[in-house]
This record gives structure tokens, C-alpha cells and sequence, in this order.
């Protein structure tokens, strides 16, 4: 088998055998075939595309290019959760608990923020003593324990795509439906859970902006999951503003614990609800049960709430922040910014309201830039609200002063007002299901 | 300016301008872009074509990238020729003599055979005592005094082509008519003529295997040429059998005084006569003169076998081969195939061909192997033509008798007979000339 065959074949278009994908990842991975060559089938692939079963076998050689997570000893149902990465995004901290409180086994391993998205593990470290560091054996312990545990990654999962992506991210290769849901799947196949749920964001602030593709994308990380043996299920969600009121580090951690009791911005509870329900139905699709029902118990109940208490404790953290906010980081500093004129938001990007989150410092834009904890944004007004001329639309905060006039300059950017009601897009735009891998 | 933004450009189907082609051949001959980007670039170059000008901005700036042969120094119209290359094709060492003859200056660098075509310096070099090793000083003198020389490339033309062309070779991005057409034609300009003929080949033995693809190929190269100033034209000729009936070295420059001499197979002749008309056609378009009676003249005269024979001495070769081919090298073993029935040969791959001549020692494989200069093959018969069993079909003919079955196999193996008369192709299948840039 030579690799310039393989360039040859993709680029008219033809369909890569099992074995052709295996010895292209395995022998890329090893050092044998270089970059340029890789490169070149990249941009082909682009240009033609995977079928279902050959994007498929492409996620299972990534997947076995590296270590695979055992989670055989933990009883029960094991389930994980992946969004494909918006502004605001706290789904994770409030789906886990929730799922958990219901009897699931959420055993999740997640990233850093980058650019203008957050990343879960930064907020869960918001959280005075709480480490993300922990071994697979302690991170299967937690979870058989307490139910749920969310951790940096341990193992070298899918180091074929991690050294894909570095390539395809300077070959302006990433945009590519099956290189992108390969590139997920095969971590979260490697991550070893029976069920998956993604959350795919579509608008000015996700990477797909098309609902039509986003949609696409969707069913093929579904194929690729139930393909390979995993019940697995997506929301096509809107990211056409910030999901729910805070952006940050620890304001996001103010507003899990207010849904997880009940509370909170109405978008964000609805997303969460309906990813929960969705775990829950797979695990258990035939038990007819009302999924929506057993969510709201459980966060009702306050059992929701418990098992994020202690999972925080369990990972070091300070489980009272559950019971009183104020024992999170606080900013130094902070600015509003006031409405400028009677009417409607119109519009509200995304992408710059996460921008000015990360201006704040809380984001990075290098991955070893620091974070500021507490610095980040309220945002009192969204769009498709009505507003009046001097109230407060949003706040900012941060830890350095200096900070503040660049990031309220460009947050206020990222408003658009309208004298009159604009129509607002629903939440979740579509639910996409298994329809078979061919 | 970033060629990650030109790779999303080309592979999202937009126009360089000058400035950014300039910038990516110049960034990549200076070590600055990496091979892995180029690459991509090139696949989605596959993809997504060039524009004329695009064509012409590219090949100049791959002129710009090395030394350009300044060939002022020599008085009258410079000409140049170029074959895209051929099996049994000695064109250039027949109408280089006769445009020679007819008062044209032909200053012509070329190159050695790879694979199953040959390369005209191979050929040349077959006469004893002779040198295509020119500095560029001697090679202008010669042309001067001479009208012609035929010599192996001095200066540093279009380096960014070279390394471009080792790229394309191996992530499978030969086969774009822009890229092919700008990396001809920058050697082309390069070398300094004023007027360039091509002869693009279409069939079995050539690149390009249809018409349809030859033709664009041709009308692009005749575009480039005609945008940088250049008078341009191609023939769009016939690679469907090879071209006269000797392949090889030594064996070729006997059929190259063949049809100095007014003799020969008739195919050669034709195209050959073709060529050089349209080359005195380009010099002096408005002189409403008899093109081919000129050429004709020119060999009735034996001016032309003369002008063969003073580059000949001039480049240090023995110029009594003219009249006495026996002083060429002799091959020492020779081993005959026989038609096997009676009926018509329809078809002769040509390729097959030029590979069994290759197999008897008169090509290379890698551009280090040695070359045999008596090696080579007669074709008594070819395709088109009626033929008796027991007849001489062939003969081939090497130093190593050891080569020579499976040489002969090989060759076999290109013919098809049929019972029935089969149409054979015309020779020239289309003249292309200049049509405007746009």
C-alpha cells in the first residue's frame, strides 16, 4: 500500500477500504508517511468526502491510534456528553449532576477553553481547591461513588487525530463535516461510555453557522456513535446569543447552581432538561417513562444539587459554594454597560460577547495563557428583549482595571437594536437520531 | 499576507492576485512556507482550477523565482520547441536543422528521458564525441555562428518549478492542466526565445490520454505565452502509436538523417514539416509566404542535413554520421518478433512501447541509471497497416542479451491484430493559436 495511492484514489473520488484509513492513521502516527502527503488527502477529502462507513472506519483508526478508557467496573449505565462549543456553555455541570441524581454514570473527560469559547474544566476550577487532575483509577472511584466525575483527560486518547488536527488547522482543512465528526467521535469513542449525547451549536457563535449543516454533522457523529456500538443522540441547538446570562469562570458556576435548583435563565434550563431527557431515553428507551418528569424531580428534590456537591468534594472542592455563591472568586473591578435607546435587541453576536469574556481574562487566547477565575460577564438583557433607554444591559468584570475599556468597548459592539419585535429562533432547532450508517 | 488565507482562498474557489502568487512561490522557494501547506494548496489548485490570468501570473512568478536566459546578443528571430513528450519523438533534432535552414535561430534547452519516453539529449548524445554540456556563452556563440544548439539546461530556470514539480509528483497533483501548463511554459519563458511552438501529444503514450484535455492543455500554454509576449502556437498531434518507426538512441538519429535526407517514415516527416512551418509561419506572419514549400526546400537542398551536421561538429560529435550512419554505436545483440497472423494491427499501446525499449537498456527508470546508446527497437509494421503472418513485425536490438526476452514480451504484449481494416486517427488532430488572455 503506498499513500500515494490512497491521495490518488480520494481525490476521484473513490471510498478508502478499512485497512487503507488503518495504514494511512497508523502510519502517520508512526512517523512514515510525512505531512505533506497527509495534507494533500486532507484537502481531497475535503473536496469529496467520506461515505458513512468509510467515516466510520476512519473514527475507529483514530481511535485505536492511542489508549482506549476502561469504565468495564463501573455498574450501571455509563454516559457522556459533548458540545461542540458555544459561548455561555455550562450544560455539562448541570446535565452530569442531573443524569446522575437519576441513576446514570456520567464519566466525562473535557477541555480547556480557546479563543472566544470557554472550556468546562476551567469553570469546574473556578471553585476553590477543586483539581481536574485526577488518575483514571481515582476518576473511575469517583465515579462509581458519587456518580459522576468530570476530569481532564489522563490517558493519550485518539493521538492520531490530535496530530490530524495541528495539520488541518494550518492547511485550512478543519471545515470539513466527516474530519470533524471523526475528530470528536473518536475521542468520545476512546472515552468509553455506552451512551452518548451531543450537543451541536449552530449560529454566529459555533463553528457551523448553517442549521442545514449543522444538522449534517449532527446525524454523522450519530452514525459514527450508534456504528460503533454506542446508543448515541444529538440537539442541533442555537447559538445565535450567549446561552444563559453568565459568561466566565465562577459567575458560570453561580448559574449551574441556580438551575440545579430550580432556578435560572429560563434557554439554559430548557437546553439542559432536554439533553438529560435525551440520555435518560437512550439508556432506557423502552421503559416509556415521562424522561421530562423524572429531570424536573430531580432537580426539585434538590438530589441534583447533592450530586454536584459531591462531586465538588469529591475533587477537592469546597462543597459549600453549592449553599452560598459568595465563597467563589470575586472580581476586583467591574463596569456596566446602560441601553442606549428604547426598543428591541435585535441581534447579539456571539462570538464577541465571548471575545469580551476573554478580554476580561477569562479566556485565553494562547493554551498557556492564565485565567482570572472571577472575571467574566452578566448579561442582564439578551436579544429578543425589550429594553428602555438607560437600564442596565450588561456587567463586566475582572481583576484588573486595565482591562475593563477595551472589553466593554467590544462587548457593546456585539448589540444590535431594532425599534421593533424581531422574530427570536428556537433553542433546539433540531433532535437528530440513529437512521441506520448507510 | 498568510498562505493559510491563500490556501482557504483557493479552496473556497477564488482568484490570486499577482502579489499573493509572487508571495507564495517566492515564501516557498525561500524555505519560508513549509512543503505540507504547498501541498494543500495544490490539491485544492486540482479542485478548484486557475483563471488565465491566474495561469500567467503564476508561471511568471515561477520565471521571476530563478535566472531567465538572455538570448539578445543573437541577431534574427529566436525560436524555441517544446514536446510534451513522446515515444520514438526526435522532432526536435529534425526541426531544429530545417528552421536553421530557412534563416531562424533555434536555441533550444532540453532534457533527459524518464520512464518510457526519451529524451532528446539522450538521443543527441548517442553521436559519438558530442556534448550537450554547454556553458551559456558557448551556446549563444554556437547559435550565432550556427543557427542552432540543442543543449542541457545551464542556468537556474524557474527553481520554484522544480520544487513545486517534486511536490506534485508525490501528493498526486501532476494532473492539472494550469499546474502542467504554467510548469512547461516557465522553463519556456525562462530560456529566453521569441517565438515557442508546442507539440502536445494525446494518446496511449502521452499525459494526456484525450483530446478534449490536450487541446485545453494546448490553448493554456498558448495563452501564457502570447499573455508574456511570446508568439505562441501547438499542434495537438497523435500518441497513439509512436512516432516513426525507430525508439531508442543511436537508432532514432539514424531516422533524424532519414528525413534530412527527404526520406523516412512518412508520420515523422509530416509532423515535422508541420512544426517547423508553423515556427516560420509565427516569424514572419504577414509575409503570405509558402510555409511548407520553404521547409521542403530545405531538405530538397540538403541545407538542412548541413545545418544538422555543423551543430553536430560544433558541439564536438563526429558530423560524418551524416553520411555514414554506420559510425553511430552498433548494438551487439538483436532478437526479432514475427506478426503472428494475418489480418491488421488495430492497436499499439505506446506506452508498452517505450517501457520495452526502456526494459533493452535505451531508457532510465531513476535519473541515475546509464543508458545504452545502441539500445532500442525498429517497428517494421504498425498500427494501421496490413499485415502477413511470418513477417518481420519488429526488431530490438541491446548490448545485454540478458534483457532481451523479457524485453520482447513486453513488446509483444502492445500489439492488437484484428481481421478487419480498422480507421486510423489523423496525426494532427487540432492547431491551436492565440485567442486573447481572457
Amino acid at each position: 500500500m503506498r499513500i500515494y495511492d490512497l491521495i490518488k484514489k480520494k481525490r476521484d473520488g473513490g471510498t478508502h477500504s478499512k485497512a487503507e484509513l488503518r495504514f494511512l492513521i497508523d502510519s502517520y502516527v508512526s512517523g512514515d508517511i510525512p505531512d505533506y502527503q497527509i495534507s494533500a488527502w486532507l484537502m481531497a477529502v475535503y473536496f469529496q468526502g467520506m461515505s458513512s462507513e468509510e467515516t466510520l472506519d476512519f473514527t475507529q483508526a483514530l481511535v485505536e491510534s492511542g489508549d482506549q478508557v476502561d469504565l468495564s467496573s463501573i455498574e450501571g449505565v455509563k454516559v457522556d456528553k459533548h458540545s461542540t462549543g458555544g459561548v455561555g456553555d455550562k450544560t455539562s455541570l448541570i446535565v452530569g449532576p442531573i443524569v446522575a441524581a437519576c441513576g446514570l454514570k456520567l464519566a466525562k473527560m473535557s477541555g480547556r477553553g480557546l479563543g472566544h469559547t470557554g472550556g468546562t474544566l476551567d469553570k469546574l476550577e473556578a471553585i476553590p481547591g477543586l483539581s481536574t487532575e485526577l488518575s483514571e483509577q481515582e476518576f473511575i472511584e469517583q465515579v462509581r461513588k458519587t456518580g459522576l466525575a468530570i476530569i481532564s483527560q489522563t490517558a493519550d486518547l485518539a493521538p492520531g487525530d490530535k496530530k490530524l488536527y495541528a495539520l488541518r488547522d494550518v492547511t485550512a482543512t478543519v471545515d470539513s463535516i466527516p474530519l470533524i465528526a471523526a475528530s470528536i467521535m473518536s475521542k468520545k469513542l476512546a472515552a468509553g461510555s455506552d451512551i452518548i449525547v451531543l450537543d451541536v451549536k449552530c449560529g454566529s457563535g459555533a463553528f457551523m453557522k448553517k442549521e442545514e449543516d449543522a444538522v449534517k454533522l449532527a446525524q454523522t457523529m450519530v452514525d459514527i456513535g450508534e456504528g460503533a456500538g454506542r446508543r448515541t443522540a444529538a440537539l442541533v441547538t442555537d447559538m445565535d446569543r450567549p446561552l444563559g446570562q453568565c459568561i466566565g469562570n465562577a459567575i458560570e458556576i453561580t448559574e449551574v447552581i441556580q438551575v440545579l435548583k430550580g432556578e435560572g435563565p429560563e434557554d439554559l434550563r430548557e437546553l439542559c432538561f432536554a439533553l438529560s431527557s435525551e440520555l435518560l431515553q437512550l439508556a432506557s428507551p423502552e421503559s416509556g417513562k415521562n424522561y421530562q418528569a423524572l429531570v424536573r424531580q430531580a432537580v426539585a428534590s434538590g438530589k441534583a444539587l447533592d450530586c454536584f456537591a459531591q462531586m465538588v468534594a469529591a475533587q477537592g472542592g469546597d462543597p459549600r459554594i453549592t449553599q452560598d455563591v459568595s465563597l467563589l472568586p470575586q472580581p476586583k473591578y467591574s463596569a456596566a454597560i446602560i441601553v442606549p435607546q428604547d426598543g428591541w435587541i435585535s441581534q447579539m453576536d456571539t462570538e464577541t460577547c465571548g471575545i469580551a469574556s476573554s478580554m476580561l481574562g477569562a479566556g485565553r487566547l494562547k493554551l498557556d495563557d492564565q485565567i482570572q477565575p472571577s472575571a467574566g460577564i452578566r448579561l442582564h438583557r439578551r436579544s429578543g428583549e425589550q429594553v428602555k433607554k438607560g437600564e442596565m444591559l450588561a456587567e463586566l468584570y475582572t481583576d484588573d482595571e486595565a482591562l475593563l475599556p477595551a472589553a466593554k468597548a467590544k462587548l457593546a459592539s456585539a448589540y444590535v437594536f431594532a425599534e421593533e419585535k424581531t422574530e427570536s429562533k428556537a433553542l433546539i432547532l433540531a433532535r437528530v437520531y440513529a437512521k441506520g450508517n448507510s
